[in-house]
């Protein structure tokens, strides 16, 4: 194991390191040690941050869903567009406002750059409105100072400063609308922190908040470009220099193009930010914005009310999906149709066992498993709690072990199998998955048992050479029951007499009259209660011959069961000979 | 802007947070000042974790699709399965031995619990193989130990010890494989740190590794239960208390539940880890794996050569699909199809801006732009590097400005638009879009211009009322020109003539005698390099009446081109007038 991996060929050499184009420095950061204890102020971005993103951005319709679906989860301050650049979003935010779309204790938020028409136009957009939050940004960063603006720090620090002042006089304007402030120093990851802090400085100084009307200072990773713990750091040292920390919102806005946004978010946030804007399942230009959906459900799974109501997440996603026309993957967090599902053998049977566990733990402090401290491995939060049910957590295929198909045979069927039964059929399952592949739904698990095991006349195997017709049972004086059973033996009525220390030891005995080898080795019995089935289900593990296998039976009545459960085992015997 | 936000009514009583569970304590890490500076050991569980997970399981062709891309992608440390849990993977294994499918340079790694008769198999499967892995784990944390064990800390040890055990009296009966171990605490982050590196030592202690046979020590995130850092504050805590570091290989194994899988990995690797268990794309159980496609490149973009190729990105995507079944999602990091992509116009201008940058500084530089630092705004790296084309770069929709048409239709057609023609087309499309919704392809951004603006008799608009047949200019004595125009007007031919300075002024002063009322205002022209077009276009713009719009011709002579582009103007007034 010699370590043997060798250059790529990549060209590398075209990319600077992050530590050799901003410096980020702060050994005496306080943030790794801080915990989450509540959550951040949320801003959705979905209808423009988002919407800017989509191969087809959102008609008005598709709008208004996302508004609707943002509103009833609960978020109160809610980025509705861009209304200075585009006609669309103008008239959305017009139509929410004549409309009385917007309750009152929500806030819609409007993005624009620092142009003078824009600006304006901005203005006219949030009239007749409550309250509403006016977003200005330019962009900061070197790489856009020198290749975008063709000009010095001053010339930057002016753009900033010309949209902040044409803010508050245009305010005057819309006296009956309490105008909040955000700014935004646009691809502040790309930007030397001291010019960050020195543009946001400016700027507060103009707005000139208040503890009790503060601004928004939003510092965005416009691109992700290094790990999300210098991201933490910068903000850390942005908290430390910005003025007037009391009278400012500080605000993350991280992007995802290294797939560290939510990672990004949250060390932003232990770092000492107020607000996180982002986007559901992660929307947004390129790699997408942060996504609130696990933001959320992050601090929920810690126990912290994450203050958005997640609790209905496939219709979410399917609003979300509607909204954006782009899909959710399959193993997106919290979301995805897979997440909480186990295919692995060892998961399912540690996951069968958590179950238990906690309808144990449950009964024993007097209530159900709602009432008590999650734990289930491999699951790390009830799927319950966001509305999934508990079938979709354990699928089958051919990775599967016996715990799985177990698991589905109890849920499913009430069907409790012994545990090496569960074992032999775990092998019936994988020569039939090892063979065609593919996942076996519990619809076809249960296919498979009952081809295996029951009796049944539409079964894909023959059943076998003896079925059950009739059978009676008396006590005799000796203490032995007596049996007289009739069966097909190859199609043939025959009836057969045996005697034996209960029904089953009879059975087998009579068994021995036409040949047949047949020990019981262990036995189980249950009622069935799935469904209201009033059947029961017998288990017998058989010595037929030399061979050792299982049987089972169903039947109302437990003796029956018992009797067609020692058939099952016999034929499957007589069947793999052939 | 009240903070309004209210309870989610969720129930967080059920979830205790993470540092209620375990304590992870390290007020002196170091990890957050370190740096990257090369690329972390590999190790691909694409066919093994990755292969659990899916629906529908690789059957053996899609095994050894994965498994050759895997090596020519330059992974040298493959889990190929677990031979002993699934005959698939058992014969895979023999397969890839006795094929002569696994290059010298890579050692496959095979995955077993510490069950006597699954490690015994484990054996047999690597027999004849030069170097193999055997990768032996079993679970250790507080709840699997509660649940699903119901047993202490002792018999936890002694579980992996007797694994230990074992492997080592079966490696003699495979003297010519050269046998290195790798052990799991297997949900490792569920794990109280002291038991964890309790554990790992007395393994460490019983394999009892070399400086120059190290052993692989493996900390899974089996489900990623905290924050990043606290993961990496966990590494930085093993490493130091780990036996015989000089012996040892730290291999890091994360899992995405809270959808921080890179970010664990990436500040577990500067807590001093030295290797990264992941899965292409992240595919695994539940969320997935860690991604090492987004390792690697996250890597690349900082000048860090990944040592494993991602320079065929969309061949491995595709690859990747086929065989897991599972689409690659459109936002996903570095490899979904839209994360080049810019549809809002600001970034498309920002980006075009950035390209015209690139190709000055690399002319001044002497070079091309593949020997100068990459620097454009909102693409972090440059999609050439990983096989992707300019094309997808921008692309157009209602939330488009006139960055990304002018990009389009320069890049696509050679068509230079002077910028206030920008700005005009840049309304027609929005029109449009702002209408009918979606995405303007390429394709069809040339349908609308043509048919906005150029001479065809196909156009959806009508042309208008004019149209070019032929024309004859001459010098004369005076200094003018004249100008003798064949034309039809609303389908009838006409003959025009005029004069003036050069053949424009000349055919305005023609025009004046049908009475249209046109003075040129701006004039542009260039020949078109695209495609090898001998065409030249002219753009012109027209004050008529008392509107001011632009015309465009294109014609292989320029007169002519500029003549066509003066009457587009002309019958642009009059068809917007009607």
């Amino acid at each position: 194991m010699i370590h043997s991996q060798a250059p790529s060929g990549m060209p590398t050499h075209k990319y600077l390191p992050f530590q050799d184009q901003i410096r980020v420095e702060l050994p005496d950061r306080t943030w790794p040690d801080a915990v989450m204890t509540k959550a951040p102020r949320w801003c959705a971005v979905d209808l423009r941050d988002g919407n800017q993103a989509l191969i087809d951005p959102m008609d008005s319709e598709r709008k208004l869903t996302m508004f609707r679906l943002l509103v009833k989860m609960g978020y109160k301050e809610i980025e509705v567009g861009f209304p200075s650049a585009s006609q669309t979003d103008y008239d959305f935010c017009r139509m929410l406002i004549e409309g009385g779309h917007i309750p009152d204790d929500v806030t819609i938020q409007v993005l624009t750059q620092c142009r003078d028409e824009l600006v304006e136009r901005t203005f006219d957009a949030i009239a007749g409105s409550r309250q509403a939050i006016v977003h200005f940004y330019n962009s900061t960063s070197v790489l856009q100072r020198r290749v975008v603006f063709g000009t010095d720090e001053d010339g930057i620090v002016d753009i900033a400063l010309q949209g902040a002042r044409l803010c508050k006089k245009l305010e005057e304007t819309i006296p009956d609308t309490d105008v909040y402030y955000e700014y935004s120093p646009e691809s502040y990851t790309g930007t030397e922190l001291e010019f960050a802090v020195r543009v946001c400085n400016e700027v507060i100084d103009v707005i000139d908040p208040t503890p009790d009307h503060k601004m928004i200072i939003n510092l965005p990773a416009t691109v992700e470009m290094a790990t999300p713990n210098v991201y933490a750091d910068s903000i850390e040292w942005m908290i430390r220099h910005l003025d007037r920390r009391e009278s400012v919102v500080v605000s993350l806005h991280p992007h995802n193009d290294r797939g560290e946004g939510v990672a990004a978010a949250e060390l932003g946030y232990l770092a000492g930010a107020d607000r996180i804007e982002g986007c559901l399942f992660g929307n947004g230009e390129r790699t997408g914005n942060v996504d609130l959906v696990t933001l959320g459900m992050n601090l929920f799974s810690q126990g912290i009310d994450p203050q958005v109501d997640l609790s209905q997440m496939d219709e979410i996603r399917r609003t979300v999906e509607h909204c954006n026309q782009l899909p959710v993957h399959p193993r997106h967090p919290w979301g995805g149709d897979l997440v909480y599902t186990a295919f692995s053998g060892s998961h399912q049977d540690a996951i069968k066992k958590g179950f238990d566990d906690m309808e144990r733990r449950a009964k024993a402090a007097g209530t159900d498993t709602d009432g008590i401290d999650w734990g289930v491995p491999y699951l790390p939060i009830d799927p319950h709690d966001i509305g999934r049910s508990y079938e979709a957590v354990v699928r089958v295929n051919s990775q599967s072990g016996k715990g799985g198909m177990a698991y589905l045979l109890k849920t499913d069927r009430g069907m409790e199998l012994p545990r090496r039964l569960q074992v032999e059929f775990s092998q019936v399952i994988q020569r039939k998955t090892d063979t065609e592949g593919g996942e076996v739904s519990g619809a076809e698990l249960w296919r498979i048992f009952s081809d295996e095991y029951l009796h049944s006349e539409e079964s894909e195997i023959r059943w076998g050479r003896l079925a059950p017709v009739r059978s009676t049972i008396s006590g005799s004086e000796d203490g032995l029951d007596q049996i007289e059973a009739v069966l097909t033996d190859g199609g043939t009525e025959i009836t057969v007499h045996g005697r034996g220390n209960g029904p089953i030891d009879a059975f087998t005995d009579a068994l021995g009259t036409i040949g047949v080898d047949v020990r019981v080795l262990d036995y189980h019995e249950h009622a069935l209660s799935a469904g209201g089935d009033a059947r029961a289900a017998a288990y017998v593990e058989c010595a037929v011959g030399d061979r050792v296998l299982w049987g089972v039976g169903l039947h109302e009545s437990i003796v029956k069961a018992s009797l067609r459960a020692i058939l099952s085992a016999v034929n499957r015997a007589e069947r793999d000979t052939v």
